[in-house]
């Protein structure tokens, strides 16, 4: 038997997601549900994939299959393709797995032509709607199936309503839009060399096609890019017969989430229009009213959608973001799917269902991406920084967050001047597909137009980006990038703030301060907490960032840098000294000058923690880092020092690397000058016997970085552990700490079984194990990596998302060595991938100790470990 | 029972050389051969190790065991240590597990005292002998055992001859040796603060000490060092009653070998002195008899000198070094060993050895160290250019080989010069193992004393170093660092060239030529290519490269380097116009510039290789390489490409990298402009029907550098075979190829088995392994793995020989996954390593297919492959 590459809503289901794309599934499971679907038919992803085997063309097969079911659609409505009397109409509709904004939407009232638009206007008993219904389609086929620009036919449309006086688009006559309707069939002619197609069927396959096509669209393979999304999943094609939400004032279409989604709240929330279709609400051209007027204006239908909408919840288990129109006082479902939502709105509604009993805590954790709790860890305006600033105007609260920038008024100028390092807003009328590459680089989004459904709000919410729509005393001049708000002006380059959580515009930048984590976010990262094995521990270099770490959840501190120590005012002159020394004596007299300030940083590190872990990394850049390189600096610190300018440039040639990455670094240093780590952990020790007397409890952790060998490491060791008995002893004090060492060589990951022996624990650098393991430098790789993500060899960079069948299959097989000759070895990883949700998945399973972050993203990575030991066990 | 720490010599025999060193195995196995061995006993290389760990002090238990051992060798010989009556007197002898110059070697005439002086006086009824034996053995056991400046002994020695008026030590008389004995024991107690020791048990003990110390001196270390050495075998002590060679003229001492040493020819060859002591031949002051001439002198000794040399070479199956006495026309053997050789004559006596049935084809292979060999490959004097060369004079051909450079008259200024990049020739009267570190670094050396088996030769050999000795023409006055051949005067930095085969010596530089493989080196060649397993290719770049390396047995070329190519005038500026290319329409037309000398370039390679496999690298490096960086000659190139010097100024700003090793390099630069590695195929494919058409066998196989990835080079390999295709289109003809790929990231290692479904072979690129996998750069590591060498941590760099462990663990696995998913899959290395006979060993044992090294190192390759196959099967 032939492969069936067409489903009919009665025989799908919402568990067939990914034959059916998202869309399909949900209207055969509504259909199944009796709920008041439109008839129609789904083709499915598989056919859009062997559509682009088959060289972008619909094969025969196919084409049958469709039309087959085409008949089956037309005996069960009782409605004819291309009949004068009772003409049969459909839309087209793309549906992915998972919703993707970006490809083709909708084809409207297919199937229209010269001779069934009579027969609509004949059935309908309304010629104006027919032929506006007509117009519309023949636009909307031309703009979206076949890309003749949308500007052609609004010049028509615009003409036409200027000959004829007419203002609004409801007030052309039925002969004026028969008018229109003959120019468009005209434009369609010159641009495409043949008339407007007349036979539905050939219309039916041109759409189908083009629906397959967007799949590959650069809009959405950069959506896909952004969300990880399988380039291979394909999408459908969800073909519907018609209802109208035109066809008069008790006729009208409507967007409705069953729960607010910026806020959570369990309220109904959505907007409607009444005589209009389905695109008018979400382009944001008439803005829409509130869904609770229509409680109002139709009680019935208001009542049966209200109960819809809660049973859908109720059967989806989620927050549902619903389409529905409502044809002549009837009210049709044209769509559920679970609602997009920001991520404070997640976090409650997840929190909800559990209360409500809907859910169990596991689903509710797996309901909330880790990524895009992000923006609920992002600071906020300050409030008293607020009350100084200038409040230019407000609009909807479209998406929460905090956005200070320069304006820009187009998606290039934007991405152009981020590319700068500056910050940006985005200013503009409302946005559409072709802004999505401006909106991921910006701070914020502002329109003047669209509702909280429009399609700012939509994609802002889903990029958890910060986002004010809808700020109707905002007049945008996109043409000649102003913004105007009374008499007030707003030119390129000006900053504005805008506050996504309360809809408020200021003028210029209002200060921020960082959020507090309370509310239904404290009892949710509560269950996270009960749930993940792994733990979370944070990179910082400074008490702010222990304390805000600790803030976060971390299980203390996996990354201390000292370098960065080293750079601080007062203490670099002593650092430049040292490294310029040319004999051990002039050294450690320098060290002597440093030791002072490493034992306060540590002494303010270990307070700040207060009893949590504390891992040190012993200095790890080669020294020319810390050298000046300019002239001018270099005659500074000549005079500083008291020295010939001659003998800095003799350093800088003599520590001048070719390769620094794979130079004269980490422990590599303290095989040559032992005294600098002696005199870095004579600093920690007398820090912690400080502490330990003031009665701070303290846990140090020595961490040696770049290793590549036992007798290495256990020579490092030797050293620096005599000196920790040396600060003991003269102190009559001791304090129990760790010795471990980075994972950041290919070799040490080999060895690891050796290396386990002397050491306490390991960590894995996954930046400098990436570098190596791949022979990329960070530095030098971000041109060609790209490249090789364009060619498609590569999905993602490395450094980002570790890259498991390489890296991931060293890092375990290190950790089953190293636990097999030191069982009690700690393992984690301190690389930017112990941050990463996917990587943190891997890092579970292979049974890891802990991964370490950057303190913003503690809860991210809290959140990922227990997604990800949930997944184990299942 | 206690340990035993001291064997007798009837206790021991040959195959105890690790517990009681070569010298004293053989000591032992002569002694129960029943040859005229003066009886003693061996202190072990155990006792050696638990003297350093018992701090450096001989225990009591170790002193108990001597004395027990010391008064066996009393009843035995009948006499008595500090007799005055018939005295024991002894030699103590260091003996490492390897002979091993610059230890310790000998202390002569221990045991004499003020009163057992008087014992040897009247048991020889020679006072004069007695009081010279002592005044040696003061001197001696100051020098070597004590540390003493040898030069205070001196001066007293000269004052007295003065004073006396005697020019010869031999006309001292028996009361100015008495006097003499006098003024060297004061010159002991002014040094050491202490009488000069009288107990014999105390002398012992002492000179033990010193031998055992000497194992760590620093000549001893370097030499371990440069021999790849365990520094934990330990030396043995050897303690044997004396024998008198300069108990008048009918007594005697000698060194012989059982056959040449410098040209293998099978004549007994040695040297000798009547009325002397061993060290007198050793340190060339005397220049001493052939020994021949012992036949005219005592022919009867000389038959029992010859019958126990071919009996002793018969027993050990290899040519022997003897050291013999003759005491009073009695002939006593002090030493035997297999004999230090130059590489010919190890090649030659090993040929004779298996024709006179003695050894085994497989055995002769062992003989000859494959690093040896490399002397037979070097260059020698062009015998055109030396007709037109002034001879300065001639000496002793002491080992072979041709050197030309600038004279140095001291170990420490050669040195300088040599770490300057001058090619030195060390001139002295006579070398000590005070000159070992400058030796090594000398292109040869030459000196005006001393015989074939003085310390110069004789360590020369060892070294495979040029030397050429005893040219008694040469006057050498190393105070004023200048030599004088009549009335001509050579100075520091004056150039002369010396012929090891010859003795001669030139002035000025003298043009060398290439050897040829011939002779014995042929028929053991031979043999070494029927066993080995392994195909050694070799790395070559040019025609005269591929043509060597094949007349020195290559099966072929391993690696060819395009980029050498690139350098070449003419092309140079096309390459660079093809860098600064701003779009790919330029970079072609540059490329179309370049393809014209690339497909000539591999035209003559595959008509030098002349049917032999040809494995190309496409291009390589970064391209900032190719481009000048000086201001001049960017100024020049400006100008040729009649371009604004701000275009090349950009350019070099643009391919600047922090990290160019792991930069954009190899394959990466064909993902980002595949037109330069189509050019190259699409040379080589046409330079290969070009053969074809003429007949020449062709078998190009194109080596795609850098890979990390099966899809990376998947990417790559369809663009060349695309454009592969063209051209065999084009052309109507075809060629076999091979398209594979260099293992050089780690993980390209780790993911073998996916990347050997789209490769036919990999060649490890060690270099570039080591490099990714330590994390050193190879450009600047260099001074940190001294110091881990230094330190101890490592043993040697993993740059020369492989770091078995680490990237050998990389290497196998590989291997294993490569194969298993590719059984075809040609597997070899054409990194540093491949021509390193150690990491050869390794790549035998895993089953590579083939190595490739530089043209030179082919024959040592090969040896080291079939030694390698040798021990495996055993």
């Amino acid at each position: 038997m032939a492969k069936k590459y067409v489903y009919s809503f009665k025989e799908g289901n919402k568990d067939m997601r990914s034959l059916l794309g998202g869309k399909g599934a949900n209207l055969a499971e509504m259909t199944n549900l009796n709920l008041n679907v439109p008839n129609g038919f789904t083709v499915t992803t598989e056919a859009c994939n062997r559509f682009y085997e088959e060289n972008e063309e619909i094969w025969q097969d196919l084409e049958n299959e469709i039309i087959s079911h085409l008949h089956e659609l037309e005996s069960s409505t009782g409605k004819q393709f291309g009949s004068t009397e009772n003409p049969l109409l459909v839309s087209v509709r793309s549906g992915a797995v998972q919703s993707m904004p970006g490809m083709m939407d909708t084809i409207l009232n297919l199937g229209l032509n010269d001779k069934s638009v009579i027969g609509l206007a004949n059935k309908s008993s309304n010629e104006r709607f027919a032929y506006d219904s007509y117009r519309r389609f023949i636009q909307m086929f031309s703009d979206v199936a076949m890309e003749i620009p949308k500007a052609y036919f609004d010049s028509v449309l615009d003409s036409v309503k200027e000959e004829n006086n007419r203002d609004k688009d409801t007030e052309l006559t039925a002969d004026e839009l028969k008018e229109i309707v003959e120019k468009y069939k005209k434009v369609y002619k010159r641009e495409m060399n043949e008339d407007f197609p007349q036979d539905p069927i050939t219309q039916l396959k041109l759409a189908t096609k083009a629906v397959f096509k967007s799949w590959n669209n650069q809009r959405a393979k950069i959506y896909r890019k952004l969300n990880n999304i399988d380039d291979k999943l394909g999408t459908a094609v969800n073909i519907q017969s018609m209802v109208f939400g035109n066809m008069g004032e008790n006729s009208g279409t409507g967007v409705a989430f069953s729960r607010n989604p910026a806020t959570g709240d369990s309220n109904v929330f959505g907007e409607y229009l009444m005589n209009a279709q389905g695109e008018d609400v979400v382009a944001g051209i008439r803005t829409p009213k509130e869904i609770h007027t229509l409680k109002e204006q139709m009680p019935e239908v208001y009542k049966e959608f209200e109960d819809t909408i809660k049973r859908l919840e109720s059967h989806y288990k989620d927050m549902q973001d619903l389409e529905f129109t409502i044809e002549e006082g009837k009210l049709f479902i044209l769509q559920t799917r679970n609602g997009k939502r920001t991520s404070s709105a997640a976090i409650n509604i997840a929190v909800d269902l559990v209360n409500e009993g809907l859910i169990s805590k596991e689903e509710a954790i797996m309901r909330v991406s880790p990524d895009s709790i992000s923006q609920l860890l992002h600071p906020n305006f300050d409030p008293e920084d607020i009350k100084k600033s200038t409040l230019i105007s407000k609009g909807l609260a479209a998406s929460p967050g905090a956005a200070s920038g320069k304006i820009y008024f187009t998606s290039e100028k934007a991405k152009l001047a981020a590319q700068n390092g500056e910050k940006v807003v985005i200013v503009r009328q409302e946005t559409s597909p072709e802004d999505i590459e401006g909106m991921i680089i910006a701070e914020g989004i502002l329109t003047s137009r669209g509702g909280m459904t429009s399609h700012a709000a939509v994609v802002a919410r889903g990029m958890g980006k910060c986002c004010v729509a809808g700020a109707s005393e905002v007049k945008v001049d996109e043409e000649n990038e102003v913004m105007r708000v009374d008499s007030r002006e707003y030119h390129t380059g000006d900053i504005i703030s805008i506050d996504g959580s309360t809809g408020e515009i200021f003028e210029g930048e209002v200060k921020k301060i960082n959020p507090t984590l309370s509310g239904n976010f404290e009892i949710f990262m509560k269950w996270v907490d009960e749930i993940k094995r792994l733990k979370i521990k944070a990179n910082a270099d400074t008490p702010q960032d222990a304390t805000q770490a600790i803030e976060f959840g971390a299980d203390g501190i996996g990354l201390c840098r000292t370098e960065h120590m080293f750079f601080k005012e007062n203490r670099i002159i002593a650092v430049r000294e040292m490294i310029i020394a040319k004999n051990i004596i002039d050294r450690k007299k320098a060290l002597d000058k440093i030791i002072p300030f490493q034992r306060d940083d540590f002494y303010k590190m270990f307070k700040a923690l207060n009893g949590h872990s504390f891992t040190i990394r012993l200095l790890d850049p080669p020294l020319h880092e810390f050298i000046p390189h300019n002239e001018e600096d270099i005659k500074k610190l000549a005079e500083e020092l008291n020295i010939d300018k001659k003998v800095i440039h003799d350093t800088i040639i003599e520590l001048a690397e070719v390769n620094p990455m794979l130079g004269h670094r980490g422990l590599r240093l303290a095989v040559t000058y032992p005294e600098i780590y002696r005199m870095q952990v004579r600093a920690i020790m007398e820090a912690a016997i400080k502490c330990k007397k003031e009665g701070i409890s303290v846990h140090p952790e020595i961490m040696i970085p770049l290793s590549i060998d036992r007798d290495e490491l256990n020579f490092v060791k030797k050293e620096i552990m005599e000196e920790i008995n040396m600060v003991f002893e003269e102190n009559s004090e001791k304090i129990d700490y760790k010795v471990g060492t980075m994972i950041e060589t290919p070799r040490a990951t080999i060895l690891a079984g050796e290396i386990a022996k002397v050491a306490d624990f390991f960590s894995y650098g996954t930046n400098d194990l990436t570098q190596m393991t791949y022979g990329f430098s960070r530095d030098d790789s971000g041109k060609f990596i790209n490249e090789y993500i364009r060619k498609g060899i590569f999905e993602k960079s490395p450094f980002e998302t570790l890259d498991i069948k390489g890296i991931g299959y060293l890092i375990k097989m290190c950790t089953e060595n190293g636990r097999a000759s030191n069982p009690n070895i700690q393992i984690g990883v301190c690389g930017e991938t112990g941050g990463d949700p996917q990587s943190i998945k891997f890092y579970n399973e292979i049974n890891l100790d802990y991964v370490s972050c950057s303190p913003y993203r503690v809860p991210i990575a809290r959140l990922a470990a227990a997604q990800a030991e949930i997944e184990r066990k299942k």
